[in-house]
């Protein structure tokens, strides 16, 4: 029988608690509904202080926020809960870097369905939902996305922007692909008064958007361009090409299709940036890249958390002379710089 | 604002996978159901070789298998995958010791369905289900239970036969509560060849325990006794009642009730043995037993994982003359042994 050694004897435990996974994500979602961590961040610190704060039970407080402190969400020292450092910064409706809304997108019905017909998925090798074509439209589902998952982008946005060199603030013309809630561009307009944002989606996603430049105060230089990136004239001359979080919705060709697009729309010497979950070559790390390959399987018919060979390999395919790779610091994900010649 | 330290700096990735964490429990239904373990035991070690084996997509198979290796069910190394030791012993069907059954019972819809409703758990302090009292029959849920977890007793009732001192073959009269699928008293009766066991549960639940008893060659020295712990004539003379995870399905003062009956029921110098999730007074450790009152929030009107000083003094309350407590080695429950004066 083919067996790794571990060394530690065989425990059940670890079956145990994979079997009863599911009820972590439902722990922090409904402590996010809650707003326990706003509770605690404000002083409440007991379950009779953070019940009466939030509307609910001593007794389901004291449950929950135990089972949080189990999960490394809160801290507790004779009886008292503590937020840790990062339920303060992302989970505290206080901070403006709370991460709330992600429970929105993440964890919602849709993708939980998606995951109770897993079987059927790797049986047939794409998912078991009636769509999982991502070049068409959902408008529904990308609609939840750009109201929820905002919040995620801050430290890649940040990146991305440096990477880019806005700081420089030299005119820029940056094309913003499946812009989603458009926080990328956005960020990027923000650092540079010179970049003008071309913000590429579907026209519904594309409100969040639109509402997200407004507030930022670079409306009048976002520039909202509906449709499939597919098909939609893309117009020429941009600098920077972004493209964030949508390559793994496809297959290679189709990937190398729009990639094809993009290159022509490109000036010469201008980059395409890339944002993406990517996984060593062995495929099994880091893990939360590499885990992410299952929620495509689950999600679309052919897309995956494609390596670093298997992206310069589609860049190579598609015109663009080298590609390197950033590791975001402290997220995990990567920014993949292509570079147009000149 | 109330935080504590802890030195790393903060990062959303905890947050992210734990609003992914249901996919864990999924991936392993799935590997379980297309019976992924088995095929890697036997030999199978790459996508194509095993997706042949189980009958499913090789791109499914690398991604499940990939996504297993990340939460560390399988090894990889030069794209070849191998079972853990602990999968070995525990996820392949050929193992004795499988504990494929689980899937019935642990990630069950009802379960999964208990969670969706987690928050008017917490708002209410008990479960949002219609049926929260487990002093009422529930046979569809503990049939599934008796069929689908007895794998998960071995250790467990190995070390309660243990410390009952059942190698000493001294004739011992045995009432096991609730006994669901019989495998404690049926480790006693097996151990013990002078043990006789009295198995007392619904009667539809009885019927698994009545088969195993009958496998287990020790059908003769198994008496049924179908009814509710609460209600029924229990009979006297015991030297051992089996109280295997049952008082955490209710409160003290009901739990209290049925330790009275219990006391009365056995010999002077008798022993009840319980067989508990008791997180340490602190309630958040060790991980698993503290993880496992949630579940009682979700399932049951009143039911909780309580510590050793709480199971103390409803055995003080209840007669009992002194209750020790026992670590099941390397299983997150522990046995209290409780003695009743000689």
């Amino acid at each position: 029988m083919a067996t790794a050694s571990t060394g530690a004897k065989p425990t059940p435990e670890r079956i145990f608690n994979t079997l009863n996974a599911y009820q972590q994500t439902e722990a922090l979602r409904t402590a996010i509904e809650l707003d326990i961590f706003t509770a605690i961040g404000e002083g409440a610190d007991q379950p009779a202080s953070i019940a009466k704060k939030v509307g609910a039970s001593e007794r389901g407080v004291r449950i929950l926020c135990d089972y949080l402190t189990v999960q490394g969400f809160l801290s507790k020292e004779n009886g008292r809960y503590a937020l840790t450092n990062e339920s303060a910064l992302f989970l505290s409706r206080k901070s403006p870097a709370c991460m709330a809304s992600l429970i929105g997108f993440l964890a919602s019905p849709s993708h939980k369905e998606n995951f109770e017909h897993l079987t059927d998925a790797v049986r047939k090798g794409g998912t078991a939902a009636a769509q999982g074509d991502n070049q068409k439209p959902n408008d529904e589902y990308w609609v939840a996305f750009a109201r929820s998952m905002a919040p995620l982008t801050g430290p890649s946005a940040a990146f991305l922007a440096q990477l880019a060199g806005m700081a420089e603030q030299k005119p820029c013309k940056v094309l913003d692909v499946a812009a989603s809630h458009g926080m990328f561009g956005i960020t990027f307009a923000k650092q540079n008064p010179n970049a003008k944002i071309v913000g590429l989606d579907w026209a519904p996603v594309l409100e969040a958007a639109k509402e997200n430049a407004q507030k930022a105060g670079i409306a009048e230089r976002f520039t909202p361009l509906p449709g499939s990136a597919f098909e939609v004239d893309l117009g020429t001359g941009y600098d920077v090409v972004l493209l964030t979080n949508i390559l793994h919705h496809f297959d290679p060709p189709t990937c190398e299709k729009l990639l094809r697009r993009l290159h022509a729309a490109l000036k010469p010497g201008g980059r395409a940036m890339t944002l993406e979950f990517i996984p060593n070559e062995d495929r099994v790390s880091p893990p939360t890249a590499a885990a992410f390959s299952i929620i495509m399987l689950t999600l679309t018919d052919a897309g995956d958390a494609y390596t670093f060979s298997e992206y310069q390999r589609m860049f190579r395919n598609t015109g663009f002379a080298e590609t390197t790779l950033h590791p975001v610091p402290d997220m995990p994900q990567s920014v993949l710089v292509s570079r147009k010649a000149s």
